[in-house]
């Protein structure tokens, strides 16, 4: 399975937000992380960066 | 491997952009497309949404 995991980087820091995140669907205001196990999680941020082969996804305010 | 494939969505049409997407990289103007070869995309785009267990992302003008 591909799923990644999402990071909030706050600063020097990255903030696990989400494990096993599969859909991720940018918003007007926000982003909307959608798990495999499909728990949502809409979050004040856009997207930083994504590494798929390490599965992760950044994200930023 | 958990590259994706890219895909521009252009009415009711997806046209492939590029395989073996590694890394995402959402910039000014558009977003930055690395594969899992090194070649490099630069479209003027924005991230529709990701479905990672698909393997695929969706971009649009």
């Amino acid at each position: 399975m591909c799923e990644a995991n999402a990071y909030l980087i706050e600063g020097d820091e990255n903030e696990l937000i989400m494990e096993a995140v599969d859909r991720i669907e940018p918003e007007e205001d926000g982003i909307k992380l959608v798990s495999i196990f499909g728990d949502q999680k809409f979050l004040k941020a856009k997207i930083h960066s994504l590494s798929l082969v390490d599965h992760k996804v950044f994200l930023k305010k």
